[in-house]
Protein backbone atom coordinates (compact mmCIF):
# COMPACT_ATOMS: atom_id res chain seq x y z
CA UNK A 1 0.00 0.00 0.00
CA UNK A 2 2.52 2.08 0.95
CA UNK A 3 4.08 2.29 -2.83
CA UNK A 4 0.59 2.99 -4.46
CA UNK A 5 0.46 5.20 -6.99
CA UNK A 6 -0.71 9.06 -6.41
CA UNK A 7 -3.15 10.35 -8.04
CA UNK A 8 -2.80 13.22 -10.44
CA UNK A 9 -5.09 16.29 -10.00
CA UNK A 10 -5.41 19.27 -12.25
CA UNK A 11 -6.55 22.65 -11.16
CA UNK A 12 -8.69 24.35 -13.86
CA UNK A 13 -7.00 23.25 -16.82
CA UNK A 14 -8.02 25.06 -20.19
CA UNK A 15 -6.59 23.36 -22.86
CA UNK A 16 -7.63 20.15 -23.82
CA UNK A 17 -4.86 19.05 -25.10
CA UNK A 18 -2.92 19.78 -22.27
CA UNK A 19 -5.13 17.48 -19.99
CA UNK A 20 -5.16 14.20 -23.24
CA UNK A 21 -1.33 14.89 -22.88
CA UNK A 22 -0.90 14.81 -19.28
CA UNK A 23 -2.71 11.64 -19.62
CA UNK A 24 -0.59 9.98 -21.79
CA UNK A 25 2.67 10.96 -19.59
CA UNK A 26 1.03 9.10 -16.71
CA UNK A 27 0.56 6.19 -18.48
CA UNK A 28 3.96 6.22 -19.69
CA UNK A 29 4.84 6.43 -16.01
CA UNK A 30 2.86 3.72 -14.21
CA UNK A 31 -0.24 6.28 -13.09
CA UNK A 32 -3.78 6.13 -13.90
CA UNK A 33 -6.06 8.56 -11.16
CA UNK A 34 -6.88 11.54 -12.87
CA UNK A 35 -8.72 14.21 -10.94
CA UNK A 36 -9.87 17.35 -12.96
CA UNK A 37 -10.87 20.08 -10.80
CA UNK A 38 -13.65 22.44 -12.50
CA UNK A 39 -13.93 24.88 -14.30
CA UNK A 40 -11.84 22.68 -16.77
CA UNK A 41 -11.91 22.12 -20.90
CA UNK A 42 -14.28 19.71 -21.72
CA UNK A 43 -12.49 16.06 -22.98
CA UNK A 44 -13.35 15.85 -27.00
CA UNK A 45 -11.61 14.66 -29.98
CA UNK A 46 -8.23 16.85 -29.30
CA UNK A 47 -7.63 15.57 -25.55
CA UNK A 48 -8.02 11.98 -27.07
CA UNK A 49 -5.36 12.56 -29.48
CA UNK A 50 -2.94 13.73 -27.37
CA UNK A 51 -4.03 10.95 -24.87
CA UNK A 52 -2.52 8.24 -27.19
CA UNK A 53 -2.60 4.92 -25.00
CA UNK A 54 -4.13 6.60 -22.07
CA UNK A 55 -7.58 6.88 -23.01
CA UNK A 56 -8.50 4.40 -20.29
CA UNK A 57 -6.95 7.38 -17.76
CA UNK A 58 -9.20 10.59 -19.72
CA UNK A 59 -12.10 8.05 -19.39
CA UNK A 60 -11.95 7.37 -15.58
CA UNK A 61 -10.99 10.70 -14.83
CA UNK A 62 -12.74 12.68 -12.43
CA UNK A 63 -14.21 15.85 -12.97
CA UNK A 64 -15.30 17.63 -9.17
CA UNK A 65 -16.22 21.44 -8.61
CA UNK A 66 -13.25 22.76 -6.49
CA UNK A 67 -10.32 21.58 -5.07
CA UNK A 68 -11.24 20.98 -1.79
CA UNK A 69 -13.51 18.06 -3.09
CA UNK A 70 -10.96 16.74 -4.83
CA UNK A 71 -8.43 16.21 -2.11
CA UNK A 72 -10.77 15.26 0.66
CA UNK A 73 -9.69 11.57 0.45
CA UNK A 74 -5.65 12.54 0.41
CA UNK A 75 -3.63 11.74 3.42
CA UNK A 76 -0.36 13.40 1.92
CA UNK A 77 -0.76 16.17 -0.60
CA UNK A 78 2.11 17.86 -2.65
CA UNK A 79 1.53 20.55 -5.24
CA UNK A 80 3.62 22.42 -7.37
CA UNK A 81 4.96 26.09 -8.38
CA UNK A 82 6.80 27.53 -11.14
CA UNK A 83 8.47 29.81 -8.00
CA UNK A 84 9.65 29.53 -4.86
CA UNK A 85 7.55 31.38 -3.01
CA UNK A 86 9.65 32.50 0.66
CA UNK A 87 6.31 32.96 2.66
CA UNK A 88 5.55 28.96 2.13
CA UNK A 89 5.70 27.34 5.27
CA UNK A 90 5.15 23.66 4.19
CA UNK A 91 8.96 21.60 3.05
CA UNK A 92 9.96 22.73 -0.68
CA UNK A 93 10.85 20.15 -2.56
CA UNK A 94 12.58 19.04 -5.65
CA UNK A 95 11.03 16.35 -8.02
CA UNK A 96 13.98 13.61 -6.71
CA UNK A 97 12.78 14.52 -2.93
CA UNK A 98 9.31 14.15 -3.42
CA UNK A 99 8.95 9.95 -3.92
CA UNK A 100 10.93 9.98 -0.06
CA UNK A 101 8.48 12.88 1.16
CA UNK A 102 5.27 10.92 -0.38
CA UNK A 103 6.00 7.52 1.14
CA UNK A 104 6.34 8.52 4.66
CA UNK A 105 4.57 5.00 6.88
CA UNK A 106 1.13 4.87 5.66
CA UNK A 107 0.35 8.05 4.03
CA UNK A 108 -1.84 6.36 1.35
CA UNK A 109 -3.68 8.04 -0.71
CA UNK A 110 -1.99 10.62 -1.80
CA UNK A 111 -1.91 13.80 -4.61
CA UNK A 112 -0.28 15.40 -7.03
CA UNK A 113 -1.88 18.97 -7.77
CA UNK A 114 -1.41 20.99 -10.64
CA UNK A 115 -2.19 24.83 -11.20
CA UNK A 116 -3.76 26.05 -14.62
CA UNK A 117 -1.87 27.05 -17.78
CA UNK A 118 -1.60 30.35 -16.53
CA UNK A 119 -0.72 31.60 -13.86
CA UNK A 120 -0.85 28.23 -11.77
CA UNK A 121 -2.08 28.02 -8.00
CA UNK A 122 -2.96 30.48 -6.10
CA UNK A 123 -2.13 30.60 -2.76
CA UNK A 124 -5.74 29.27 -1.49
CA UNK A 125 -4.65 26.33 -3.26
CA UNK A 126 -1.20 25.80 -2.22
CA UNK A 127 -2.11 26.07 1.54
CA UNK A 128 -4.03 22.79 1.15
CA UNK A 129 -0.60 21.14 0.14
CA UNK A 130 1.57 19.25 2.46
CA UNK A 131 4.68 20.11 0.49
CA UNK A 132 5.13 21.94 -2.64
CA UNK A 133 7.45 20.96 -5.44
CA UNK A 134 9.56 22.98 -8.31
CA UNK A 135 11.27 21.55 -10.92
CA UNK A 136 14.31 22.71 -11.23
CA UNK A 137 14.79 24.23 -14.73
CA UNK A 138 16.26 27.41 -16.51
CA UNK A 139 15.74 31.08 -14.62
CA UNK A 140 15.44 32.51 -18.48
CA UNK A 141 12.62 30.16 -19.26
CA UNK A 142 11.22 28.45 -16.29
CA UNK A 143 7.63 28.05 -17.26
CA UNK A 144 6.88 24.17 -18.35
CA UNK A 145 3.85 23.09 -19.92
CA UNK A 146 1.56 21.42 -17.78
CA UNK A 147 2.02 17.64 -19.09
CA UNK A 148 5.42 18.57 -19.15
CA UNK A 149 5.56 18.89 -15.40
CA UNK A 150 3.38 15.91 -14.83
CA UNK A 151 6.03 13.84 -16.53
CA UNK A 152 9.01 14.78 -14.41
CA UNK A 153 6.89 14.20 -11.56
CA UNK A 154 5.69 10.87 -12.75
CA UNK A 155 9.18 9.97 -14.06
CA UNK A 156 10.72 9.96 -10.54
CA UNK A 157 8.38 8.64 -8.95
CA UNK A 158 8.07 5.85 -11.29
CA UNK A 159 12.34 5.84 -11.20
CA UNK A 160 12.04 5.43 -7.28
CA UNK A 161 9.03 2.69 -7.46
CA UNK A 162 11.16 0.74 -9.90
CA UNK A 163 14.42 1.19 -7.47
CA UNK A 164 11.84 -0.35 -4.65
CA UNK A 165 12.07 2.65 -2.86
CA UNK A 166 10.31 1.83 0.54
CA UNK A 167 10.63 4.43 3.30
CA UNK A 168 14.50 5.56 3.30
CA UNK A 169 15.47 5.47 7.30
CA UNK A 170 15.64 9.04 6.72
CA UNK A 171 12.55 10.38 5.93
CA UNK A 172 11.73 8.04 8.81
CA UNK A 173 12.84 9.38 11.21
CA UNK A 174 12.27 12.99 10.18
CA UNK A 175 8.29 11.98 10.21
CA UNK A 176 7.31 13.52 13.88
CA UNK A 177 3.61 11.47 13.20
CA UNK A 178 3.93 7.48 14.15
CA UNK A 179 0.48 7.34 12.52
CA UNK A 180 -1.32 8.01 9.34
CA UNK A 181 -1.76 12.11 8.66
CA UNK A 182 -5.52 12.48 8.50
CA UNK A 183 -7.04 13.07 5.37
CA UNK A 184 -7.63 16.52 3.40
CA UNK A 185 -11.22 15.67 4.53
CA UNK A 186 -10.50 15.74 8.31
CA UNK A 187 -8.43 18.83 7.87
CA UNK A 188 -11.05 20.65 6.82
CA UNK A 189 -13.52 19.02 9.11
CA UNK A 190 -10.82 20.94 11.87
CA UNK A 191 -10.43 24.15 9.89
CA UNK A 192 -14.40 24.96 9.82
CA UNK A 193 -14.79 23.82 13.75
CA UNK A 194 -12.11 26.76 14.11
CA UNK A 195 -13.30 29.20 11.79
CA UNK A 196 -16.65 28.70 13.76
CA UNK A 197 -14.74 29.73 17.54
CA UNK A 198 -12.78 32.46 15.28
CA UNK A 199 -16.17 33.65 14.34
CA UNK A 200 -17.69 33.31 17.30
CA UNK A 201 -15.07 35.61 19.59
CA UNK A 202 -15.22 38.13 17.08
CA UNK A 203 -12.07 37.24 14.75
CA UNK A 204 -13.17 36.24 11.94
CA UNK A 205 -14.69 40.08 11.02
CA UNK A 206 -11.18 41.18 11.68
CA UNK A 207 -9.56 42.70 8.20
CA UNK A 208 -6.31 40.17 8.10
CA UNK A 209 -8.61 37.44 8.98
CA UNK A 210 -8.85 35.75 5.56
CA UNK A 211 -4.97 35.66 5.36
CA UNK A 212 -4.59 33.91 8.94
CA UNK A 213 -7.12 30.87 8.02
CA UNK A 214 -4.64 30.95 4.96
CA UNK A 215 -2.13 30.52 7.45
CA UNK A 216 -3.85 28.13 9.77
CA UNK A 217 -4.57 25.61 6.80
CA UNK A 218 -0.75 25.52 5.84
CA UNK A 219 0.00 24.95 9.58
CA UNK A 220 -2.17 21.94 9.49
CA UNK A 221 -1.28 20.59 5.96
CA UNK A 222 2.44 21.06 7.47
CA UNK A 223 1.58 19.51 10.63
CA UNK A 224 0.11 16.59 8.93
CA UNK A 225 -1.34 15.80 12.10
CA UNK A 226 -3.20 12.27 12.53
CA UNK A 227 -7.00 11.25 12.84
CA UNK A 228 -6.69 10.99 16.67
CA UNK A 229 -5.44 14.45 16.92
CA UNK A 230 -7.71 15.69 14.92
CA UNK A 231 -10.15 14.82 16.89
CA UNK A 232 -8.58 16.13 19.95
CA UNK A 233 -8.38 19.85 18.54
CA UNK A 234 -11.74 19.54 17.60
CA UNK A 235 -12.96 18.71 20.90
CA UNK A 236 -11.24 21.48 22.12
CA UNK A 237 -13.18 23.95 19.62
CA UNK A 238 -16.11 21.61 20.74
CA UNK A 239 -15.67 22.30 24.19
CA UNK A 240 -14.98 26.51 23.32
CA UNK A 241 -18.06 26.96 21.48
CA UNK A 242 -19.73 25.67 24.82
CA UNK A 243 -18.24 27.48 27.17
CA UNK A 244 -18.98 30.21 25.22
CA UNK A 245 -21.99 29.48 24.76
CA UNK A 246 -22.76 29.30 28.42
CA UNK A 247 -21.16 32.66 28.96
CA UNK A 248 -23.80 34.26 26.42
CA UNK A 249 -20.18 35.10 24.71
CA UNK A 250 -21.37 36.29 21.41
CA UNK A 251 -24.95 36.27 21.42
CA UNK A 252 -25.41 40.16 21.94
CA UNK B 1 33.66 23.79 -22.24
CA UNK B 2 33.28 20.10 -21.06
CA UNK B 3 29.81 21.45 -19.72
CA UNK B 4 28.58 22.70 -23.28
CA UNK B 5 25.00 21.32 -23.24
CA UNK B 6 24.59 19.44 -26.54
CA UNK B 7 22.55 19.60 -29.57
CA UNK B 8 19.03 18.14 -29.73
CA UNK B 9 18.52 16.29 -32.79
CA UNK B 10 15.18 15.67 -34.18
CA UNK B 11 14.84 13.02 -37.05
CA UNK B 12 12.38 13.37 -39.41
CA UNK B 13 9.56 14.86 -37.09
CA UNK B 14 5.80 14.52 -38.60
CA UNK B 15 4.52 16.94 -36.08
CA UNK B 16 5.01 20.84 -35.93
CA UNK B 17 3.52 20.94 -32.28
CA UNK B 18 6.41 18.65 -31.43
CA UNK B 19 8.54 20.35 -32.98
CA UNK B 20 7.55 23.08 -30.85
CA UNK B 21 7.04 21.92 -27.74
CA UNK B 22 10.49 19.64 -27.60
CA UNK B 23 11.90 23.59 -28.22
CA UNK B 24 9.72 24.95 -25.24
CA UNK B 25 11.20 21.85 -23.34
CA UNK B 26 14.90 22.76 -24.37
CA UNK B 27 14.21 26.17 -23.66
CA UNK B 28 13.52 25.18 -20.03
CA UNK B 29 16.30 23.35 -19.65
CA UNK B 30 19.01 25.71 -20.79
CA UNK B 31 19.82 24.07 -24.38
CA UNK B 32 18.89 26.30 -27.54
CA UNK B 33 20.86 24.35 -30.29
CA UNK B 34 18.59 22.39 -32.38
CA UNK B 35 19.12 20.69 -35.98
CA UNK B 36 16.14 18.91 -37.70
CA UNK B 37 16.82 16.01 -40.37
CA UNK B 38 14.55 16.14 -43.32
CA UNK B 39 11.69 15.21 -44.36
CA UNK B 40 10.18 17.14 -41.63
CA UNK B 41 7.22 18.86 -40.82
CA UNK B 42 7.35 22.82 -42.16
CA UNK B 43 7.28 25.23 -38.97
CA UNK B 44 4.15 27.25 -38.67
CA UNK B 45 1.79 28.91 -36.69
CA UNK B 46 1.32 25.53 -34.96
CA UNK B 47 5.28 24.97 -33.95
CA UNK B 48 5.11 28.58 -32.57
CA UNK B 49 2.34 28.10 -30.37
CA UNK B 50 4.02 25.03 -28.59
CA UNK B 51 7.25 27.04 -28.53
CA UNK B 52 6.13 29.03 -25.66
CA UNK B 53 8.59 31.16 -24.69
CA UNK B 54 11.47 29.22 -27.03
CA UNK B 55 11.03 31.22 -30.57
CA UNK B 56 14.43 31.98 -30.56
CA UNK B 57 15.42 27.90 -30.51
CA UNK B 58 12.68 27.59 -33.40
CA UNK B 59 14.18 30.22 -35.40
CA UNK B 60 17.75 29.29 -35.10
CA UNK B 61 17.05 25.77 -35.79
CA UNK B 62 19.09 24.20 -38.38
CA UNK B 63 17.34 22.16 -41.23
CA UNK B 64 19.87 19.48 -42.33
CA UNK B 65 19.14 16.61 -45.39
CA UNK B 66 20.27 13.68 -43.50
CA UNK B 67 20.91 12.30 -40.34
CA UNK B 68 24.90 12.41 -41.05
CA UNK B 69 24.74 15.76 -41.98
CA UNK B 70 23.18 16.93 -39.12
CA UNK B 71 25.97 14.74 -37.00
CA UNK B 72 29.38 15.75 -38.81
CA UNK B 73 30.47 18.06 -36.50
CA UNK B 74 29.29 16.20 -33.47
CA UNK B 75 31.93 13.81 -30.98
CA UNK B 76 30.02 12.25 -28.64
CA UNK B 77 26.28 11.05 -30.29
CA UNK B 78 23.37 9.20 -27.92
CA UNK B 79 20.67 8.13 -29.58
CA UNK B 80 17.08 7.27 -28.10
CA UNK B 81 14.81 4.13 -28.45
CA UNK B 82 12.22 3.09 -26.72
CA UNK B 83 12.68 -0.52 -26.51
CA UNK B 84 16.20 -1.71 -25.85
CA UNK B 85 17.69 -3.73 -29.52
CA UNK B 86 19.66 -5.91 -27.98
CA UNK B 87 21.50 -6.52 -30.91
CA UNK B 88 22.99 -3.11 -30.59
CA UNK B 89 27.21 -3.19 -29.33
CA UNK B 90 26.93 0.33 -27.77
CA UNK B 91 26.56 1.04 -24.23
CA UNK B 92 22.67 0.98 -23.14
CA UNK B 93 22.11 3.85 -20.84
CA UNK B 94 19.56 5.20 -18.91
CA UNK B 95 18.77 9.14 -18.85
CA UNK B 96 20.52 9.62 -15.33
CA UNK B 97 23.65 7.77 -16.77
CA UNK B 98 23.67 9.60 -19.66
CA UNK B 99 25.05 13.37 -18.43
CA UNK B 100 28.37 11.11 -17.39
CA UNK B 101 29.02 9.53 -20.67
CA UNK B 102 28.32 12.73 -22.83
CA UNK B 103 30.80 14.53 -20.44
CA UNK B 104 34.17 12.34 -21.07
CA UNK B 105 37.10 14.12 -21.66
CA UNK B 106 36.89 16.95 -24.39
CA UNK B 107 34.03 15.68 -26.09
CA UNK B 108 32.38 18.15 -26.84
CA UNK B 109 30.29 19.06 -29.07
CA UNK B 110 28.03 16.71 -28.41
CA UNK B 111 24.57 15.59 -29.79
CA UNK B 112 20.90 13.75 -28.41
CA UNK B 113 19.08 12.06 -31.75
CA UNK B 114 15.44 11.52 -31.30
CA UNK B 115 13.41 9.83 -33.76
CA UNK B 116 10.08 10.11 -35.92
CA UNK B 117 7.27 10.42 -33.59
CA UNK B 118 5.89 6.78 -35.82
CA UNK B 119 8.45 3.74 -35.75
CA UNK B 120 11.73 5.85 -33.82
CA UNK B 121 14.78 5.91 -35.60
CA UNK B 122 15.93 3.16 -38.27
CA UNK B 123 18.93 0.32 -37.17
CA UNK B 124 21.14 2.54 -39.85
CA UNK B 125 20.21 6.14 -37.64
CA UNK B 126 21.53 4.08 -34.36
CA UNK B 127 24.20 3.00 -35.62
CA UNK B 128 25.66 6.49 -36.26
CA UNK B 129 25.41 6.67 -32.13
CA UNK B 130 28.02 5.73 -29.65
CA UNK B 131 25.56 5.18 -26.69
CA UNK B 132 21.79 4.45 -26.68
CA UNK B 133 19.20 6.27 -24.27
CA UNK B 134 15.92 4.22 -23.29
CA UNK B 135 13.74 6.18 -20.49
CA UNK B 136 12.14 3.70 -18.25
CA UNK B 137 8.58 3.88 -18.29
CA UNK B 138 5.78 1.68 -18.06
CA UNK B 139 5.93 -1.54 -20.20
CA UNK B 140 2.04 -0.94 -20.65
CA UNK B 141 2.39 2.33 -22.55
CA UNK B 142 6.32 2.61 -23.03
CA UNK B 143 6.03 5.21 -26.18
CA UNK B 144 6.53 8.84 -24.62
CA UNK B 145 5.91 12.08 -27.07
CA UNK B 146 8.57 12.95 -28.82
CA UNK B 147 9.07 16.43 -26.46
CA UNK B 148 8.45 14.55 -23.59
CA UNK B 149 11.32 12.15 -24.18
CA UNK B 150 13.33 15.85 -25.35
CA UNK B 151 12.28 16.57 -21.75
CA UNK B 152 13.39 14.04 -19.29
CA UNK B 153 17.22 13.69 -21.28
CA UNK B 154 16.93 17.67 -21.05
CA UNK B 155 16.12 17.48 -17.30
CA UNK B 156 18.42 14.83 -16.43
CA UNK B 157 21.46 16.90 -18.00
CA UNK B 158 20.18 20.27 -16.21
CA UNK B 159 20.44 18.59 -12.76
CA UNK B 160 23.51 16.96 -13.75
CA UNK B 161 24.76 20.44 -14.97
CA UNK B 162 23.57 22.69 -11.70
CA UNK B 163 24.96 19.75 -9.68
CA UNK B 164 28.55 21.10 -10.92
CA UNK B 165 28.96 17.43 -12.22
CA UNK B 166 32.24 17.24 -14.54
CA UNK B 167 33.62 13.74 -15.63
CA UNK B 168 33.44 11.88 -12.42
CA UNK B 169 36.66 9.59 -11.91
CA UNK B 170 34.55 6.44 -12.76
CA UNK B 171 34.10 7.85 -16.06
CA UNK B 172 37.21 8.80 -16.37
CA UNK B 173 39.29 5.60 -15.56
CA UNK B 174 36.68 3.75 -17.77
CA UNK B 175 37.03 5.81 -20.96
CA UNK B 176 39.85 4.35 -22.98
CA UNK B 177 40.82 7.45 -25.27
CA UNK B 178 43.24 9.73 -23.47
CA UNK B 179 42.06 12.65 -26.49
CA UNK B 180 39.28 13.72 -27.74
CA UNK B 181 37.04 11.24 -29.63
CA UNK B 182 37.26 12.24 -33.63
CA UNK B 183 33.93 13.65 -35.07
CA UNK B 184 30.98 12.01 -36.44
CA UNK B 185 32.78 13.62 -40.01
CA UNK B 186 36.04 12.40 -39.67
CA UNK B 187 34.47 8.85 -38.57
CA UNK B 188 32.51 9.21 -41.59
CA UNK B 189 35.33 9.65 -43.50
CA UNK B 190 37.04 6.55 -42.04
CA UNK B 191 34.47 4.08 -42.98
CA UNK B 192 34.11 5.82 -46.74
CA UNK B 193 38.07 4.96 -46.76
CA UNK B 194 37.30 1.12 -45.39
CA UNK B 195 34.25 0.71 -48.21
CA UNK B 196 36.81 1.68 -50.91
CA UNK B 197 38.89 -1.00 -49.73
CA UNK B 198 36.06 -3.65 -49.22
CA UNK B 199 34.99 -2.95 -52.75
CA UNK B 200 38.22 -3.38 -54.30
CA UNK B 201 38.52 -6.60 -52.71
CA UNK B 202 35.09 -7.47 -53.66
CA UNK B 203 33.49 -7.63 -50.44
CA UNK B 204 31.16 -5.53 -51.16
CA UNK B 205 28.98 -7.03 -53.82
CA UNK B 206 28.17 -9.95 -50.81
CA UNK B 207 24.65 -9.83 -50.03
CA UNK B 208 25.37 -9.73 -45.81
CA UNK B 209 27.90 -5.94 -46.86
CA UNK B 210 24.80 -3.26 -46.21
CA UNK B 211 24.66 -5.00 -42.70
CA UNK B 212 28.53 -5.83 -42.08
CA UNK B 213 28.96 -1.80 -42.99
CA UNK B 214 26.18 -1.40 -39.86
CA UNK B 215 28.43 -3.65 -37.93
CA UNK B 216 32.03 -1.35 -38.43
CA UNK B 217 29.59 1.62 -38.06
CA UNK B 218 28.63 0.59 -34.70
CA UNK B 219 32.05 -0.92 -34.13
CA UNK B 220 33.48 2.54 -34.87
CA UNK B 221 30.87 4.78 -32.73
CA UNK B 222 31.11 2.32 -29.84
CA UNK B 223 35.45 2.79 -29.82
CA UNK B 224 35.39 6.02 -30.53
CA UNK B 225 38.99 6.84 -32.02
CA UNK B 226 40.48 9.37 -31.68
CA UNK B 227 41.54 12.47 -34.56
CA UNK B 228 45.56 10.75 -34.52
CA UNK B 229 43.82 7.29 -34.80
CA UNK B 230 41.33 8.07 -37.43
CA UNK B 231 44.14 9.43 -39.56
CA UNK B 232 46.40 6.60 -38.72
CA UNK B 233 43.24 4.00 -39.85
CA UNK B 234 42.82 5.75 -43.26
CA UNK B 235 46.44 5.54 -43.54
CA UNK B 236 46.22 2.01 -43.35
CA UNK B 237 43.26 1.98 -45.90
CA UNK B 238 45.30 3.88 -48.47
CA UNK B 239 48.26 2.00 -48.55
CA UNK B 240 46.17 -1.19 -48.66
CA UNK B 241 44.31 0.66 -51.78
CA UNK B 242 48.05 1.67 -53.11
CA UNK B 243 49.08 -1.86 -52.87
CA UNK B 244 46.16 -3.40 -54.67
CA UNK B 245 46.30 -0.53 -57.50
CA UNK B 246 49.65 -1.63 -57.95
CA UNK B 247 49.18 -5.45 -57.70
CA UNK B 248 46.31 -4.53 -60.36
CA UNK B 249 43.94 -6.15 -58.11
CA UNK B 250 40.10 -5.36 -58.98
CA UNK B 251 41.00 -3.86 -61.80
CA UNK B 252 39.85 -6.99 -64.00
Amino acid sequence: MAHSPPAVVLVRPREEGNVGAAARAMANMGLSRLIVVEPAAPFGKVAEMFAVGARHVLESALRVPDLRTALAPFRRIAATTSTRDRTLTVPLLTPRELPAWLAAAGAVPTALVFGPEVGGLTNEDLALAGAVVTIPCSPVQPTLNLSQAVLILAYELFLAREAGLGLPASAASADTAALPPATAAELEGLLGHLTEVLTRVGFARDESFPGVLTDLRQLAARAAPGSREVRILRGICRRTLGALARAGYGDG
